[in-house]
Parts: structure tokens; sequence; C-alpha cells
């Protein structure tokens, strides 16, 4: 068997159900797949068009962003210190409504892909006008992606072209490929019970599935409780959310009534904890979550309410924060870190069969992490250096369907240059078109 | 004047008392000291040892670490998940006991400060056992810092010995160096009341800066109610804080009254968030310590307990946190932020007037960060983007009193891959040692 290329040696953090950790190693990578896993010694006679060193590196599956918004790269630090509604409705509706036509939305898709893979983040999930730029450029840039245009429709009950879009999609792009396609009604203050009852049948019907952002402040849950008479998960179980397969962006405000709702169900909330807490929307109930045995992964959401995607440090952060939060130093330990990371990301995005933990016949996509550093030198326990002292910089590889799209740090597939220098001429553009956006 | 060095251009964020940014500026020092900050133009005709490029470059003043325990640097990863008291009682105390002879912790401290160099902290004020290794250490640097040999005394009411031991650090480093000494009872559970009452003496008459841990868990407060009858900083004031300048390390269960206490003294309160959120003691009160106008500024207490030295991340996230924590999106903004790694770091340390801020007269202690990256292009407003968006991967010079400690990324006096070599033959010493230490 010809192979495309072997990783030897490094310490294997598989994630695999029995969560092995395996040295002196070699993965063997063909037509994007794990294809065996051999002692390093068999792998050297092996031939392989490309042999990856993996001394002193950790290699991991690779980081799952379970809720992102690529496009917002360019509207980076234009808004800062504002509540969630304040922020969207005064500064980043406007902005958009001005900025965001599909020359803007591919060119920050493929600077936010550069940022992603650079974070070490092989697929997202992700929400946004022209998501069909954002393919394009994610294409380009060689990462997977569950993607979807955001519907916003507070008065309507058809989503035939909703539909139409994501049959076009499809046809364009392949349903075997690296992008897969969602449909996302924004949220409940955005969309009409009818569009979400149309969305969950479609949902279904199709296997498709819906993305959306839920219960992220105590306004929207209390609105909810006023105009519906219902709690928002309530509100979509009545419009018919069991039905399907969701990510639920944020959660915040989700009650344990609500989250009872979700257990053995296949739905996900998206943590996005440094969002949640720069726009004050709250602390997310992850206890409650771990308890009913919820699904719950890491979501970085937009650059412009972060301000970057470090999903690493953002799972690191989550983990301190909640111990603290829950009082109880033991709450989601590093190992446990990871795995939301990782596999719960992957079952998140329905991509558990494939991806999310490192096994053979499972697509080869991972990370090599260099642990020989100051901040990460005498390394006890892998899973404690990855979570509470390694940093995102470190990452000097990454690889997806055994494509590597970062190499010694560098990216392959996208010009980081170019893509910076691009970013400057949106600079001088978009100040010119925002006179009034309050800077402090 | 023969200048030693000019850094032109860039983005000079001076945090002078009237917040000034500058461009298109050259900075000039002269023996250690700001000389003068000059229009570009004008630096062109003079001459200098050295010229750095300060392109693409925010210039900052150094970080300043407000408590910190360097040579614990090979314990990282030992002890995860665990309480303070149960991690300080069962882990952390047997292993130093063990370990934490001279040659240790003077490794150990070259190494930490080879850490610190590269996260932009140019100023420590540590606590640890041999405390003159790790001065060594330091001198080796060219860092900053002031540092003192941990009192743990529960019976004792002499400190003869320790003032000795001060008064020999002094004779044998000089007191206008970079070296500076404090007194340091480390808490009120390991030291008598009368070991505290003559370090406040003697705090006072020599113009010594006092540094502890005060109120870091609830334990601690509450004992001291049960034991004294007074929460910890009335026992304290009892004591005769007041005579002193002080450093209280975390905080974290002050109260009102307690805060109030601090109000218009020159006494600090060192926050360490990620320490105190991994080891469950607690989220600090900094909206009282903000509104009754005590000082605070930003500690990574040691890395056993973090577990990085990643200052920058450090404000970050408590910037972030507490917007929340307090319902506030203004709160702390990120100009603020910066004020509190900087200045009123400085303060805490009692070196305002020689450090903290990029200003004539001042020592040239400070950073140069490359803000041309994925993660900060576009640039809109320097502060935001430092501090909700930059990683402290992206800090490229550190200078020291005027001499570069990390030029172009590299450590210049100390060498990185020795350190780390250095590390790892800890590795196996320690884990022959510790047999018996709990990894998951």
């Amino acid at each position: 068997m010809k192979i495309d290329a072997i990783i030897t040696g490094g310490t294997l953090l598989t994630m695999n159900p029995a969560y092995e950790v395996l040295e002196d190693c070699a993965i063997l990578i063909k037509s994007g797949v794990i294809a065996d896993i051999v002692p390093l010694k068999k792998a050297q006679k092996i031939g392989a068009d490309k042999i990856i060193d993996a001394e002193d590196c950790l290699i991991t599956p690779g980081f799952v962003n379970t809720h992102s918004h690529l496009p917002m790269t360019y509207l980076r630090g234009l808004a800062d210190d504002l509540p969630l509604q304040r922020w969207l409705g005064e500064y980043i509706w406007p902005m958009e409504a001005k900025l965001a036509n599909e020359s803007f939305v591919y060119d920050a898709s493929v600077h936010g892909a550069a940022e992603m893979i650079k974070n070490g983040i092989t697929m997202t999930a992700d929400m946004y006008f022209h998501s069909d730029e954002t393919a394009k450029a994610l294409k380009k840039a060689g990462m997977r992606a569950l993607l979807s245009r955001v519907i916003i429709n507070p008065k309507g009950d058809n989503i035939a072209e909703e539909i139409g879009f994501l049959d076009e999609m499809r046809e364009l792009h392949g349903e075997d490929g690296l992008i897969s396609w969602a449909i996302a009604p924004h949220a409940i203050y955005t969309c009409s019970g009818k569009i979400f009852e149309a969305c969950f049948d479609y949902a279904k019907e199709s296997g498709t599935i819906l993305h959306t952002h839920l219960s992220e402040t105590k306004k929207e849950r209390d609105d909810c409780l006023d105009i519906q008479g219902l709690s928002p998960l309530f509100y979509l179980r009545k419009l018919g959310f069991e039905k399907a397969k969701c990510i639920f962006a944020h959660g915040v405000w989700l009650s344990d009534e609500e989250i009872e709702l979700l257990k053995d169900t296949s739905s996900t909330v998206s943590i996005c904890t440094q969002s949640n807490l720069k726009l004050t929307s709250g602390i997310a109930p992850l206890k409650a979550l771990t308890e009913k045995g919820a699904n719950f992964a890491f979501g970085t959401d937009g650059v412009a309410s972060n301000n970057d995607l470090d999903i690493l440090s953002e799972a690191s952060f989550t983990s301190q924060l909640h111990k603290t939060i829950n009082d109880d130093p033991q709450f989601m330990p590093a190992r446990e870190t990871l795995a939301r990371l990782t596999i719960h990301g992957a079952k998140a995005l329905g991509k558990e069969d494939i991806m999310g933990s490192i096994e053979i016949g499972k697509r080869a996509d991972l990370l090599l992490i260099n642990h020989r550093n100051l901040q990460s030198a005498n390394m006890y326990d892998p899973y404690s250096h990855l979570i509470y002292a390694i940093g995102k910089e470190q990452i000097s590889h990454v690889m997806v369907e055994g494509k590597l799209l970062l190499e010694e740090g560098r990216l392959t597939t996208l010009n980081e240059d170019s893509i910076i220098d691009r970013a400057e001429e949106y600079k001088t553009m978009i100040l010119r078109e925002i006179k009034d956006v309050d800077k402090k």
C-alpha cells in the first residue's frame, strides 16, 4: 500500500473512547484517511510521499469550532464595551448593511480561515450572509466546515428560497467533500415561529442540521416568556425542535427544565465563554448541562465579540472559570476539556464517525503541537500541559483530510502576507464608510 | 549627546497621565533612561549605537507582575484540580520540602525569568525560598524585580534573621540596581501576629515594601473571624499594616469595609484571576476596589496554579470576566486594563517614578509588540487590539534599563535551548523523587 504521509513519534492523544495515549508510534495516512497506527520501528520500512517528524509534539485531533461568524474579521475592534442588543442593533448590523457585500465576505472569510487554521481549528460551524462566498474561501483554504446562510425573517412563513439556496450549494460543492450545509434561522427574536417550524420540518426531512442562537441573554429569555408565555427552548419545542439535530449557540439562560429537554437528543449547546463575558450576556450553566448529559462543545463566536479565534484559550479559560462558578476544582478537568474541543465538537456537527479522534478509518484531521517550549517544558501530564500551559502559537502543523494546511507554522494554502495587506486596505475603506462609529 | 539606542516609528502607548498615543516619533535612550521623544524626522540626524525599527509595532511600557513564585517552574502540571489548602498542604509543600534546594531554585528562576521576558514582564514581585538564588538568576537575565524570602513562622515573634538576610542582600546587590527587596510574611495562617507586627514595624522604619497573601480563600477569612474575631484586613490593621506600603496578593474575600481601609493608602491588591479560578478560591471584588479607589494590579501567581505566565491573557480575561460579574460592559475597558498592567503595577512596587509609563526621564523598560498579524490586522483602536486580540507571542522586543532582553523574539541574555534541556533533566529527577504524586 502506498502511503501519502507518515507522522512519526510524538505523543498521540487519540481521544478515542478509551482515551488512549500512544507513544513511539507512526500514523499512516492514505487518501485523506488514517490508514493505520503502527509501532515506530515498523514504520521505518514503509515508503511514503511525505514524512512528518512529530518529535517533541503532541498529536491531537483538530479542534472543532461549533459557532462562528467568519466574515466578521474586518469588524474586529470597531465596537467594544457594549451589551449584545446595543452592539448588534447600533453598530454591527448597520455596519454589515453598509459593508458586507460578496467580495467583503469572500476576503474576510479567507482571512478568518487563515486565522482559524493557525489556531488549530480544522472544522467550523459558521453562519453569515453570502455564505456561498465563504464556501469558496474555505475550499481555497482546505478547511472543513458546516456553513449556513443566516435567515432573518421576523414576519415570514416560507423558506423556499433558503431551501433553494441549500440545494444549489450542495449541487455546487458536493455532499461528500469538506463543505456541508446547515439551515440557520438566526434567533427567536429575528425569525417568526412559522419560519422556525418550516426549518425544523426541513431539517428533519432532509437530514440537515439546524444552527441557531438560543437564550443568549436574559432579555431574550424574558421577552420570550412575555410574548410566547414559554421559555425559549420550550417555545422551540412547541415549534418542533425535537425533530431535528440542532446547534444552539450560547444557551446562557437555559433553565434546568429546558436542559432536561436536551437530554437524549442529538442537539448541542455551543459554549462561547469569552463572547458571553465581553457582551455581559452571562455564564452558561455547564454544570446542569453536564449533569443532565446534554452535549456541549466550544465556539468562538465572531471576532467582533471575542476578539480572537484562539479556541484553545477559550477552552482553557472556560475550564478554569467553571471550577470556581461550580465550586469544584475537579470540574471539567483537562482531558474532558480537550474532549469538548474535539470529539464532542465533532458530534455537534454530525461528524463523529469521521473525525474528532485519531482512529483508524477516520479522516486525517489533526494537529501537531510542539511542547518543547519554555511554557511547556517538563511535561508530566500532556492533557494538563495542553489545556493549562500550552499556547496556540505552539501549533506547528494542521492537517485536514490528510493535507497540511499549516506546516512548520506557515500556511500552505493561503498567503498570510497578502491577506494582511488586504485587511489593511479594508481598514482604510471601512474608516471612510463608518465615520460615526463611537471609538473611545 | 551620544545615544545608546533609538526606537523609530510604531505607535507609542505612553500610559502617561494624559494617556498620549504618539506616532511618527523616535525614543532616544541613554544610560538606561528615556532621554527624549522626538519627531521621527529629527531622529534621522542623531547617531546611535543601535537603531530599533518599530514599524508595525505598538510600543508600551513593560508589563508589571505584582505577585509571582518564579522558582515553581518545574512544578507546573504536577498537581491540578485541587482547592488551595489541599494543593498546598498535600502536594506543593511536601514537594518543595523535598526538592527546593539552592540549585533547584536558581535553575527554576532562570527558566521563570526567561518565560517572563517572553511574556513581556519587565518587573516582578516575587516571593519564595532561597531568594538569593533567584536574585542571581534575575541579574543574569537582566530583569527588574522586587524579591523576598518567604517567612513561614506560626509561633515566633522575632524577625532578626529576616532583617539580617535583607541587609545582606542589599549589601550584595545594591539598592539602586534592578533588584530591590521586600519583607514577606507568607500569610495570616502561616505567620503569627507578632511576626506580622514586627514586619510592619520594620517595613515602616526601613521604607521596605511588605508582600503577603491576604484573604485568598473563604476558609482563611472564616478562620480569621473565628480565631481573631476580626476579618483578615482588620486583623492586619490591628497589627499595624497601615504603617507600611503593602502588596496584598489575591484579596478575593475582602469585604467592602476592609476595602475602605485600603482607600488613601499606598497599598495594592494583586489580582491573580486564573490562579483564583483554578484553585476555586473565588473572584476578587474589583468593583468595590475600583469604587473605593484602592490600587490594584495584576499577578500571575506561580505556574503550578495558572499554569503559564501570560500576564497579557490574565489581564484580558480579567477585563472580560468582570464585565459580566459586574453586569457592566464598560467595566475595565481596554485602556484601563493596560494601565493596570503597567503604571498601576509600577505604583504597587513603589516604582512609579521610574517606570510604568514611557516618559522622558523614566527608565527605558518597554516592549515592542508587532501588530502585523492575522489576529490583529486592521487595528482601529490600539488599546482594544492589545487587550482583546493580540497574543503575547507577538511581543518581539523587551527592554529593561535600556538593554534588550528579547530581540526579534529571541532571548539575548539567556539561552532558551539550554534552559529547556535543563528542565527536562529536572523532570527525570522529580519523577524519581515524587512517586506518589496523584496524576490523572
